[in-house]
């Protein structure tokens, strides 16, 4: 098994389910099998630039059950990036270096870090700059990081969006509404497109696919000529138009940050088709939730395989999922593939096949 | 069995779970034991008011798998009283006579309403008018119509706006955050103290108590001084501040009913506590839903004694739940007894029995 | 709020959803607003039998997450009359003093008990013998504890069974089978016909009424004759023949005791109509589970009027749950009342109303 | 668009959730886009055999509600080889050329089969003797078709015997016994071991890794030293002994096939521990439910480019997933690639590595 090691494990940027089964996958592998000493870091690197550093040791018994909790029980921030940290009064700081001598100070042999790509690239180049042992999972609900076919957390916001759909559309149907459901990805449309299929939207507009008003309100109009006068519209919240403009950009309205788009997209349909519209933002619910067991599976997948890199001395690596099986890649390279929907992909023309409207 | 008759049968205001479970339970008694003709008429009153009116036969095979529908399959509104109906060119008019025309024109023998307190006094008010025989089921997210300890649709809305609660828990405790859940539930605070207790809220703000939000942001800072640094906050749509006032009418996000209220708290707490706050609006993700089994049960129950009433011939009568049974009232008593949270209830001191702040 | 007190909880008998809820109740209002100490009595009765008595002390920290967890933190056991405690070696012996010696050793003011009502007569007796003051409160699946509307654990037992009988209907629907669902229950049949109802079985098989096996053939007949060629039966685990016999008693599975049942019908079934039968036996997944709302409810709302009794140092009573209010009842009351279905009741009248056969 | 054609599409098999959501998907894409005739045929290819063949139109009406629906509209039917059909008197007969003749009497341009690789197997029999143009869609929740990742049904099946883990885990602790949970899967091991590991089992048996009882007491054993006085344990319908014989085929249950290997396993384990046992059979449950957004994202997948490779006249060939993306094989490939659980993959190591004992 080679010598005993002491590591630490932080997660990093917004919250989301399956960041708890990561760390007991961690904390079973290092600590119950290898022997090691887990560290686990509070509040993502805020806790390694605090003095003395916020660290909890984890046993088995600590994760003892955290496979069915969402949210991670270490804490996480997506505020302040350590080099250029805000330090309340209005200016900022480079406190790198507090981190990577938090690091250091701990004694750790090794860090996983568990985040998205921002997240990652400021491990990154913590590590780098500061001799830290880095191993890389990736975690977002936006799915949009490269070379892996899945990140934690995406599964259950694709759920939930779909559980939200289904809801919604008894009332739809039931009031001959057009129901507008927004929910997040930032500028990847993955769970607008996975979940607006499953849940059966009638129309879906991503980022990817510029939409235009038109195409929209056509599709209104198609199914009320089947006798439908309801349609559920899946909007994911950076969408923009024909323009290439970002919704968000055009509006004002304020710091009122989600529920804009649903809104401005409700009250062009509205304008437009004289249809009787109802926004609802999904909001802070697709980050929580109970983990699915897909999102448990790949968590543990993923914290098992980074402790083996790190018994191999392979660092600067991140885990992913790649036909089945877990697969190491270099950290940089998966930062540098920033993924999206691909307009002639699988998902894009599963939903034209089922006619679903895409907004171009 | 007497003799063969026919019956309609209509739901009306909001839709919510349980109403198509009552339709189902209506066509299996009245048609499939009694052999009676069973007519759904389609979009509330309205169908009545169209010529010719818009009804359909219904028999078992239509509502074959109605258990598990949410919404209703006769279509429903909440707009338009049929006394001052909206013309939609700025002027109302009284069409009453005409709903009592299509109800005879029909040949209804009686006619089962279901909706909450609002849609009942209308109803009853045209039954009175026109000879219609009425028998009322309650149905309201809301909870709210008296003599009945349960409507149809609030058991699924308290269970969804608790899932809900339960998701929010992991991302506020994740990243030390107040977040506050905006519920339905008009001048009743059934929903909001329910699935506040259920869910695990730390503060429940209904429109019954009048809160301060001295007395919140000091729950705030009681959970922080034991090292919580967290907060569930499940606030009512309608609820007031000591004052008295409506916080609805106080603020000014236009037509944005929905959003408003929470928005605004979270904004006074964030004030006067520092704290990061996120809101999230449930909207009509709690009208929707697959039925609960206790919505399914209540509204069986309700369908089956809804057509004994008929069959026994005793009108302008409602059907309510009382101690595990169903037991009928006047429709006329049971709309004066409008029922909201009784502020030395069992829900009540339950609450406060869990250390939970109700904002007096 | 009067002198300090020491009091103790346990949960005794087979565990459900919602004891967790019940204990996090009790310990917040007693020992977060009364400031009394709490003790955990570990694994029913024998945790006061052990010497040291187990028990741990309960403050806010340690019922933190209890509101989502089932089954209960403080271990049960539905094994050992204490008054016929076995010995292991085949004896019997009477150490019922040894839990009233533990009770007062450990300084105990009172002690809530949380059982059905077989260990709530055991409690009692204890607390009669032995000074004990006693509290208790109704759990049980089966829902047949008298006086109060509901137990513990009843309403999640319920939806666990109904969501079963739904995901059934997929097959039974899709291979034109017979499926039958065996549920417990014991001598009442409240699970079944609840869920039954609920889930929308066509065949209610119940201890309270005697089935003929030529009417349950009648009934999957009848389908047939709609075109409805599957079935959904749901059997209580002890549903007895119109000539009285239960069934359990007529088979020689052995000790296979669940599973047995079912069986025995199925293949009456399979027999006499020549359908293809397929049996599931819910088992102990009908036990556990996340609390429902509905259960997190009513053990918040016990656990805290449990704590007030206290206080008014009202003994030897037990809360129930009548018209939405929470009332205490003498425990001998209580106990006496064994409540089963009412075959004259609502709920039956609602199954014939649907057209479910109950075998009579 | 090509040419109008007429095409059928038929469920064969075993139910599982995900088969109605991709009769949907042909029918939104084939009918609605490409305007072709779609018919579903009945019962498998009994609806071929039948005279007249039973066959449906299908269009958009049809198949509105079809993706929250588990099981299949068209029915099913898993008894039946048609190269040696059951002829009720204890004969069997060649009724393949029926088959053949009733597809060409419908006037079908070609065949959609969905199924897993038994079906598939026969179906390519058939269109290879009688010059029907098959396409091949894989569904199994055994998932176990060869050089696709996955099938539908597979994903829901895993939720749902992760689910029942889930809740087994609060009495198995509650009552500190060991709960045995016995699942399908056939000769794969695929849900036990995934359904497993998500659902934090502590002894995971699967027919691709024979087992010793010694290792399985061993583990419970060492948990109880590590004072956790309870055990999960996964057991897949057909495992067995390191010595190679199937479990199944050593116990002498009878004919009741589920329910037999799992208690075997429990008496095993009673004997040798001396723990409390149970076991639940998930049986039928885990073949039914509502299809998950995985299930039918990958259901309106296949389906669309089912349709797809017709339109491109691309026969012989089954759509499998792979890597994102849905990729076409030759049918005669998959069902000679058999997969099962593979010893040395990613899940197994997952499973060591959370310290999950596999009976070896």
């Amino acid at each position: 098994m080679g010598a005993t090691k002491r590591i630490g494990i932080l997660t990093s940027g917004g919250d989301c389910a399956g960041l708890n089964p990561v760390i007991r996958a961690v904390v079973h592998h290092a600590n119950g099998n290898y022997g090691w000493d887990v560290l686990g870091i509070c509040q993502a690197t805020n806790g390694l630039m605090s003095r003395p550093p916020q660290a909890i040791h984890l046993d088995l018994n600590e994760v003892d059950r955290l496979l069915t909790l969402g949210g991670t029980m270490l804490g996480t921030t997506n505020k302040g990036d350590p080099f250029a940290f805000p330090m309340g009064d209005g200016t900022v700081l480079d406190r790198s270096n507090e981190i990577i001598e938090g690091y250091h100070s701990l004694g750790l042999d090794a860090l996983i870090g568990i985040g998205g790509d921002g997240s990652l690239a400021i491990l990154r180049r913590l590590a780098q700059q500061g001799g830290m042992n880095l191993v890389g999972i990736p975690k977002t609900i936006d799915n949009d990081v490269g070379l892996t076919e899945r990140s934690i957390g995406f599964d259950t916001a694709v759920n939930i969006a779909t559980e939200a759909l289904d809801r919604l559309h008894f009332t739809a149907a039931s009031h001959n509404r057009v129901l507008i459901l927004e929910v997040m990805g930032r500028d990847a449309g993955h769970i607008a497109l996975n979940a607006g299929i499953a849940g059966g939207a009638d129309i879906i507009l991503i980022p990817e696919i510029p939409y235009k008003l038109e195409n929209v309100c056509a599709q209104i109009k198609k199914r009320q000529d089947r006798g439908k006068h309801f349609c559920l519209v899946m909007v994911s919240e950076a969408v923009c138009t024909e323009g290439g403009e970002q919704v968000t950009q055009m509006q004002q309205f304020g710091e009122c940050r989600f529920g804009g788009i649903g809104q401005y997209i409700a009250s062009q349909i509205a304008e437009y088709t004289g249809a009787e519209t109802r926004v609802t933002v999904l909001g802070h619910l697709q980050r929580g939730g109970i983990p699915s067991p897909g999102d448990r599976l790949l968590a543990s997948a993923f914290g098992v395989a980074a402790v083996d890199l790190i018994a191999q001395e392979k660092f600067d690596q991140m885990v992913t999922w790649q036909k089945r099986q877990v697969v190491s890649v270099p950290i940089a390279e998966a930062i540098q593939n920033y993924r999206n929907v691909d307009p002639q992909g699988t998902m894009v023309k599963t939903a034209r096949g089922l006619g679903i409207c895409l907004g171009d």
